[in-house]
């Protein structure tokens, strides 16, 4: 573990065993979660290399956590040992203002407790996240997991998953609609997955075939090249969502045509992007961002996952493993989730 | 008159009388309009000058007219001779597909007729606009106009008014909600006075004192300086609705924060802009694009202005001073509309 500034959290000359910091007492609404997997985010790379300006070291990230109640505190009525429970991106808010009080933690105003990285207001310091062999968490964000699903495979919903339900949530994506998901990785798979069980007519945007044949596998009823102007020209006006996904800087403006009058592309990713507004006047069209979910939010996608028996599709990998790994997911080089096996160290 | 690419449509070493082609008959269900009155918009100088790569020459700008009948069609059933009448932006719309089936001829899939510079279904060439005396149109794309409200002051809300008008309309501005008007021109002087009659508190947003003391004159209730970075941060995450107003490119992140959760900014101006997606993300917010208004919406926005006494701040002009008026509008010096007065020719 290094504290130096872009520097990976593991490296494969220090210990390799992950840290254990055990310092958090287990207070009265507290659940202690021994980590069985821990699902491996875009962001962790992006927070660990400090991208976003605002890292503090050393990082301890990880945000797709799954694992079993080892302890409740004295007040915890929703838990037991035991219980097979995950922690998504947040561990805490403030409660109290118009964003939590709809259910919408994501977007506290005061400003969420992020599973890595955000001060802590329990300890001091910044929290630590999921690549680690416990945790301690508030019970208010804890999520219950069904044991029906293949359990390691459940990881990524708490990030991947929740980013792409929500918004195909909250635009009430459904049957009779066409849903473009543009960008097959991580976020896109699950997109396809979830849009599919919800009913809609599902399309894969992508630049390549191959990724279009992939994307037919998950469910896609059909594949659009984006970079085939005439498949796109034949497309316009007919989208009644699109999801972007592609996590770089990328021109916005190919993609507006597509979508019917009044209707929206959601982008996901983090970054500036090109954009014309010409394209959105004609039509009355939107471009939106979407961050993660709420707490309530989370556990209905769990939920949701459950009875309609969705998991990502994942590559198990040891901890010692993480630096490749992170180095294959910045060539977009995993089908679609990379998974820490922590169950190594119980 | 020249067909010179990007030259202006009028010359003072030219012949100055307006065009009167008077090439169009009578159809069954048109009307004839004397034009007594006709509104200036940049969109006019951006067409001369074919900045949009679509003009062809000659051009006869104008789509902010005000006239009276002065001959029907036997089939005409809603005007007569002398009513006072109006056009604006669209003359004709397929009448077939979705978007005019909704009363949204602005976005009609197959393509509107705009009253300059398109294709003219009915005499081929293109049409031709407002700066000149007369015109025929199609009844369905006539607005009657009340006699109640200074006629002269009446002709930019065929274009200036509803292209603010549609997106106050469309995102429910009313009492209790907080708008900020992006940018204060021939655009943001009339979204100041709907958001004030709507019932909104309504901010002018400026880099401007000077302006910000005007959109009080206006009726503007509160100014926010845009380029004050405390004012800003102070009204962050209070705002239901931004209408961004600024013409040109230009930077729409440090506006992203004043939004509450859920909320949009609507981007009236045609160009590209810079944008972070992460402002989005971080409370679902949404950049949307708002084009004119249909037939039916445009009646209704002038019906509110005649109950609500509303009409533009216009400065009178005569033809021949087109070519000095557009290169102050290109300056931004006109408070907030010059209008052609036509009626020397009658």
């Amino acid at each position: 573990m290094s504290n130096t500034k872009g520097y990976a959290a593991y490296s494969p000359s220090e210990d390799l065993r992950p840290l254990d910091f055990d310092r958090r007492e287990i207070g009265p609404k507290d659940v202690k979660i021994k980590i069985a997997y821990c699902g491996v985010c875009h962001s962790d790379i992006h927070f660990a290399h400090d991208d976003w300006g605002m890292t503090q070291y050393p990082v301890v990230p990880g945000h797709e956590i799954i694992g079993h109640v080892t302890a409740t505190g004295s007040d915890v009525t929703k838990y037991n040992k035991g219980d097979l429970v995950g922690v998504g991106c947040l561990v805490d808010s403030c409660g109290e203002c118009p964003s939590c009080k709809d259910d919408l933690e994501q977007y506290c105003q005061t400003g969420m407790v992020l599973t890595y990285g955000s001060p802590d207001p329990v300890m001091g310091g910044v929290t630590h996240g999921g690549y680690s062999t416990q945790i301690v968490v508030t019970e208010d964000f804890v999520l219950r997991v069904s044991d029906k699903l293949d359990t390691k495979a459940v990881a990524p919903l708490l990030c991947a998953g929740i980013t792409t339900y929500s918004p195909l949530n909250y635009w009430k994506v459904g049957k009779g609609q066409k849903v473009g998901i543009i960008g097959l990785g991580g976020l896109g798979h699950m997109g396809v997955k979830f849009a599919v069980a919800m009913g809609a007519e599902v399309v894969m945007i992508t630049t390549s075939p191959d990724k279009g044949k992939d994307a037919r596998h998950l469910g896609a009823h059909e594949v659009l090249i984006s970079i085939d102007e005439e498949q796109m020209a034949a497309n316009a006006g007919t989208f009644d969502l699109l999801l972007n996904t592609i996590p770089v800087q990328h021109d916005l403006n190919p993609y507006i045509p597509l979508l019917k009058v009044g209707k929206t592309m959601v982008v996901l990713g983090a970054s500036p992007v090109d954009l014309h507004t010409m394209g959105l006047a004609f039509g009355r069209k939107s471009v939106a961002g979407s961050l993660i979910g709420g707490i309530r939010e989370t556990q209905e996608m769990l939920d949701f996952c459950a009875k309609h028996n969705i998991v990502s599709d994942v590559e198990m990998i040891k901890m010692e493993d993480i630096n490749t790994a992170w180095d294959r997911v910045m060539k977009a080089d995993v089908k679609y989730r990379f998974v820490i096996d922590m169950t190594a160290f119980q």
